[in-house]
């Protein structure tokens, strides 16, 4: 089977596990769990399920990245065959979803009557093809988003979305709550937790980008990473409020600008581009960013507020 | 002397305050201030100011701004030389440092002797610019970043950061204690303040452009901007822990990808490139963001974490 068992007096599989359509609820206490994928995020799923208990299988495409799992107690599958097949429910976590497919097509069959999550993040079209690709097989299958970093998981401070059938999903959910965190699954259509993703990834990675070119910017005038960090800080405390009163806005359809204005933004954008371009920085991100403001104020609408530019991001110049 | 007085019992201005070199100790329990510029951060200003019950005098540059001031017992100057005699203490606020330069140069030498306070945003290189015009007419010049939205000022969670002359600022600390919150005085170069604003700024103006553009994302998904922000609200949660740890890895030049690298950064930001696409928004904020990470990538850093991107935005690509 390619198992090796690490840890002494963990559950040994039992046949019943390795049928083809197993029953997740008669499993011990602890659903078999099996990790797809062990990068950084796939070894931090592996490690939770390991620390809650479950009988842990791990599998990666290339060697070597499950030694301190299987120190832990992980059964280590060497053919991806063997990993689905050792527990009914078979979670991915990997670049893309098309290594999910490079991984997962050649075992459809040993899938049939499992459990599949993926959380492998990718877009809400790619999410849905890969449901139907599921369903074509007999996989019952959940798409999540995983909404918090490494350390995070197994913690209470984990953040999973999940979406696609909710049968599906309350099958799972007991076993999923290893992953620790809130919990929430948003509907039937398997992309809707891929349509969160990628909206919030974007909000994720364009402040990430923010956040070094600020720091290289402080460089240039010696000011060192950790003292703009403490600051950045505050510049993250005042978000949530100035967000929400964006999406009362955007919701209502209505850009006011009576506490700050396009004008004073682009005014704004223009003296941090002045300040990068002295010093010889890529400016290209925020360029970009100001092209779009400015954009909206060629268009008359200077005086409106930021929220304003969701309708110019929707409508982009040719 | 073009002075209103709107309210009564207010104290009236004394000769002493309107001679050319006030002391600003001399005048009375509150220091008198003049706001120049009336957009929404000098009405929050002034009106900070009237609440803490300084004499408070308002010049603005196009006439109607001053209404709401004058009833709460602001005195209008109609013109900036009145307004600029008023005060001991004058406090400039408007769009940009140009604007600065336009409203006071005619001015500079009524305002010898006096404090002027400069919480208009603008780049180091102009700050110490305007620092320079002013120590060349006599004028103790301090130089301010304001940290935080209108609705913050006059209370507890104002922030701003000053730099300039330590013997100006601390002459005058005590009244600007009147715009609340947390006050930090950044050493006596006067772009110092600036220089960490335009670096806060570009994080600030960066994430709040990938904020709009999440939120345009998410409408093609159909997801309200209100159920989107308070999943926006848990991405901004977890910032803080990440930018302390990338600050820490830029301060010592070492980028481990260990729990999260380049090319799993790149991934994603290709799916949401794709959705974005598909749904034909502007791009080109994310775009720009992910050539600078393949740019890294490229160079045979994709295995290293996004901190190493604060290196490859000192060398942009020609
Ligand atoms: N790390 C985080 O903080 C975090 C947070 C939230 C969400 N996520 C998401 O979690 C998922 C996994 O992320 P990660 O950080 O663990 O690292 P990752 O670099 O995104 O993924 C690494 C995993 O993908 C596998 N892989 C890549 N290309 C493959 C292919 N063509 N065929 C088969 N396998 C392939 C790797 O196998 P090899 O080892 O053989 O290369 C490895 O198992 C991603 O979708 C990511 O967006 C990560
Ligand atoms: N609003 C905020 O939330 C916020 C937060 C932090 C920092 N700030 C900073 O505070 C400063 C003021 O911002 P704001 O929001 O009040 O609005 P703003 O739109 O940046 O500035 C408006 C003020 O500038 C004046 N002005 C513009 N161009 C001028 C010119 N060429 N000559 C003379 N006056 C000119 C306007 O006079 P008219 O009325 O005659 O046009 C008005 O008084 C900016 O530097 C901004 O970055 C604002």
């Amino acid at each position: 089977m390619g198992f090796e068992t690490t840890k002494e007096g963990y559950p040994l599989h039992n046949q019943n596990q390795q049928s083809p359509s197993p029953s997740i609820a008669s499993v011990g206490t602890r659903t078999p769990v099996t990790i797809v994928g062990l990068g950084p995020m796939g070894r931090a799923l592996a490690g939770a399920f390991l620390r809650a208990g479950h009988p842990t299988t791990v599998w990666n495409r290339s060697p070597g990245k499950a030694d301190d799992l299987a120190a832990q107690g992980a059964y280590r599958a060497d053919r991806i065959a063997d990993a689905v097949a050792a527990s009914p429910l078979v979670i991915v976590c990997v670049l893309n979803d098309d290594a999910v497919h490079a991984i997962l097509e050649p075992v459809a069959a040993a899938l049939k009557g499992r459990t599949l999550v993926n959380l492998t993040a990718d877009s809400p079209a790619r999410a849905r093809g890969t449901a139907a690709w599921a369903a074509e097989h007999g996989i019952d299958y959940v798409d999540g988003a995983i909404m918090t970093p490494t350390p995070t998981i197994g913690t209470p401070a984990a953040s999973v979305l999940y979406s696609g059938s909710s049968d599906a999903f309350e099958a799972v959910r007991p076993a999923l709550a290893s992953i620790g965190g809130a919990v929430s699954h948003l509907g039937d259509d398997p992309g809707r937790a891929a349509a969160f993703d990628v909206a919030l990834l974007d909000l994720f990675w364009t402040s990430m980008s923010g956040y070094v070119h600020a720091l290289a910017l402080a460089r240039t005038e010696n000011i060192p990473a950790r003292e703009l960090a403490v600051h950045a800080q505050g510049i993250v405390r005042i978000l949530p409020a100035i967000m929400t009163s964006i999406a009362d806005q955007v919701d209502a359809g209505r850009y006011p600008g009576d506490s700050s204005n396009l004008l004073s933004a682009a005014a704004g954008m223009t003296h941090i581009l002045h300040a990068a371009r002295h010093h010889g920085l890529d400016t290209s991100v925020l360029t970009a960013a100001k092209a779009i403001a400015q954009r909206a104020i060629d268009a008359g609408h200077g005086t409106e507020g930021f929220s304003r530019l969701v309708e110019e991001i929707r409508q982009p110049s040719v």
